[in-house]
């Protein structure tokens, strides 16, 4: 199934080498030594792949499929057909993560500087990065080990980039300090001059936007991406945060840790989210809010208030989603009991 | 009207020739020989420029047009000015399209590599394409013939690209075969890893994404749009689908043929959309979808449940259509009689 | 707290010289001859730095503001600190973009055309602009004096740009005319063919789009942001609008004067946008509308009607503000009077 045109290959490993890269248990009555050449979902798997159930909707699936073998959790495992290899998880999809990047481990970086790619004077390259071709490393730039800049990237004067990150091909940087270990898409662009202007007269008169971007590590910024600098203080994307594809970060806006934000979505200057936020696709959310540790907005919604700590919001303008289903129900009730004859 | 600087400009032609290229009849009464040098709108057009009503919204400007000639619908043609020469076509717009096309041919690939683009070890570059200044044509990537891959477009490692396809400025590519006459447009993102993690513990861990992009012929797809590579499956955009910009499709998504997708509208991962659905601006469709054959959805609305073959829908959550502007008939009569002192 | 690496430095400024640069009057009993370095938030000022006091929300930060000075409204000096300078200004922000600006000013190009750059046959390169390296600047383009074209952009062939304008790095410009002081932003695509099909039949069939983008003078762009090219007519913004990141403009809409466009709004063909029009982040507009001048559009809000002059509005489908305002408040009444049990 997998395109050898576009993934690289490792394996085979056995039952007993995925087990220990899963972290899992082998179970009862299965082979340690069978072995495995690669990955499959179930529906499609045949003898020599490892799948994975996580769902448990997917139970089906699992009893009918002719994977070689599976990752699973315990108390799903009397489910297997005969004769499929069980690893036992409690976390079978985080098990099938580590097996699945050891048959296909992503791409290294070369080590090599292309010759059309420009390194601007005073620029620093780790060892073993890659710069493509086309790729621009502006003055005093500072990029870590283990780096893949990809073609046609730009990485802005004194832009510093920690070790092991990537930055996609046609990506651009400025005014941004990046981490270890940030993955940023295509086409992102972090550091531009927010939206910041004096409309008191025309024509408006731009603000001098004299904040950064820092993006801290273990960040994922999805294609097209757009986040601008601050306007005197910082624009901050806290550790592990993973933001989708056509996102849009207001300048000043603060991303605590591990948050994750769905595409299409967009956060207006300055506001702050605190840790663990989920905020669902195409969700807008005011400037100058603050939303707390581990709140989730639905997707579409548009929140204009802070958000409590934990708190699930839905609807336009946003209310506690438990609110907002309760008013589509009413919705539906008002539907059926008014208006049936005049529109 | 038309500016020469951006557009080349063939003929002129007779009005017997365009008829010919429109698949029009003549009217009785207009002149095959009567010659024509361009196109323009009704309401700016003169003696030598040849026109079309397709919307009877603007038979007043038809009546009023100094356009030297029309394409137009039968039952329209008695309302023509005097001594406008008229091709008749059940099609107008179509008849249009042909003949501006014939005035102003889009510009041919040159054939030539250019000097300062990158071809990688392996790939084949048909006959007729060009490549433009600072593209990347990757290791053992495949273009066909008479294709153009503009300038500082990124072609990854593998990619196939079918014939007569176009891959705009800036673009890049990566994990995806492409089809026959697609149209890429700038910036546009395929292939990159989809928004696939296991979140069970901090920090995250990436899935690896292993499916690839599809895209079927004739297909054309929007600046700034971003498309993700499926994460085990494929993402599938289908023959003649219509992407606009900055749109937004998630992995393993499978759109059908002939899709209409409008701006900043987006579908969230594993959703299925089958033939001829049409899909309005800034919609969102959640994940694990499907969407029947034909179906419409409104701009903004916000999809959380299959929508049927033919069904419209509109609204966040959305519902009928019909049913979402007898709602809002409902908001407005509630406007009318309730709540008006006290806010 | 600005830095150095991303911003250069200019001054000290005395009071005196502050004052000048921002129009703003000596209040009396503050030095002339006291110096600054800087500009700070006022939380953060030190004795060096200036600051302002626009919104009056902050007087709080104001009274408590370390800062050496401050440019205030004059109704608002009596709150500042014993020992801080003050600088009297009727528009306190306007004048603190001045001084900003002439703290850290904005950087210069170079003049000189980078050796990686590709300048096509009859372009023209006005005096003192700077292309970067990987730039495109294709046949018969003119770019102005004084103009950056940054690291791989990419000007289409007989593109016109102004005096003063800079392209940001990896943004495609083609079929358009570009006004001076137009600032357009990293990954913006300008002028690519619209969304412009006859639909009655398929495959669907392209018509062609020949009509331009005309930008205006002293226009910004977000960042990847797209606006297509008309599709007979032109596709214009008018002198002195700010369009923010990610928002997308359909062929043959006209943005006249002064209009703001927030982050991942949408506007689609044909629709007329009078003078200083004011249109919220993620709010889409229906195609062939006119919104009439000083009109007001709410963050999300669905536009399918015109708006009158100096009209504000909001809502999916967009109603009066003050409407939907009320609208909001009997959704939260019939919230507290029904369906408190079912669901």
């Amino acid at each position: 199934m997998v395109d050898d045109r576009f993934f690289r290959r490792a394996g085979p490993f056995t039952l007993q080498e995925l087990a220990e890269l899963a972290g899992a248990e082998i179970a009862q009555g299965s082979d340690p030594a069978r072995r495995f050449s690669g990955v499959a979902p179930l529906s499609t798997a045949g003898a020599e792949d490892l799948s994975f159930l996580d769902n448990p909707h997917y139970a089906e699936d699992f009893r009918a499929s002719a994977a070689g073998g599976c990752i699973v959790a315990p108390e799903q495992a009397g489910k297997a057909p005969a004769g499929m290899a069980l690893l036992l998880a409690s976390k079978p999809y985080r098990g099938y993560a580590a097996i699945a990047a050891a048959f296909h481990p992503g791409a290294r970086p070369s080590g090599q500087i292309d010759a059309n790619a420009r390194i601007g004077e005073g620029a620093e390259i780790g060892e073993g990065t890659e710069i493509g071709p086309g790729a621009v490393v502006d003055a005093r730039a500072v990029v870590g080990d283990r780096c893949w800049i990809a073609a046609n990237a730009v990485i802005g004067p004194g832009v510093v980039i920690g070790d092991d990150s990537v930055v996609g091909a046609g990506a651009t940087l400025s005014h941004c300090l990046i981490g270890a270990r940030v993955n940023v898409h295509p086409g992102v662009r972090i550091g531009q001059r927010g939206f910041g202007f004096d409309m008191s007269d025309f024509p408006f008169r731009d603000v001098p936007q004299l904040g950064r971007v820092i993006v801290e590590d273990d960040v994922e910024i999805g294609a097209n991406t757009t986040i601008d600098r601050g306007a005197g203080p910082d624009t901050v994307i806290g550790a592990g945060c993973k933001l989708d594809n056509l996102v849009q970060i207001g300048h000043n806006v603060r991303l605590g840790r591990g948050c994750v934000v769905v595409a299409q979505a967009g956060i207006a200057g300055s506001t702050v989210i605190e840790d663990f936020v989920a905020i669902g696709g195409q969700a807008g959310l005011n400037g100058h809010l603050r939303v707390g540790k581990g709140a989730q907005i639905a997707a579409q919604s548009g929140v204009a208030r802070d958000v409590q700590p934990g708190e699930r919001v839905a609807g336009t303008p946003a209310m506690p989603a438990k609110q907002f289903f309760r008013l589509v129900g009413i919705w539906h009730r008002l539907l059926k009991t008014k208006g049936t004859k005049d529109e």
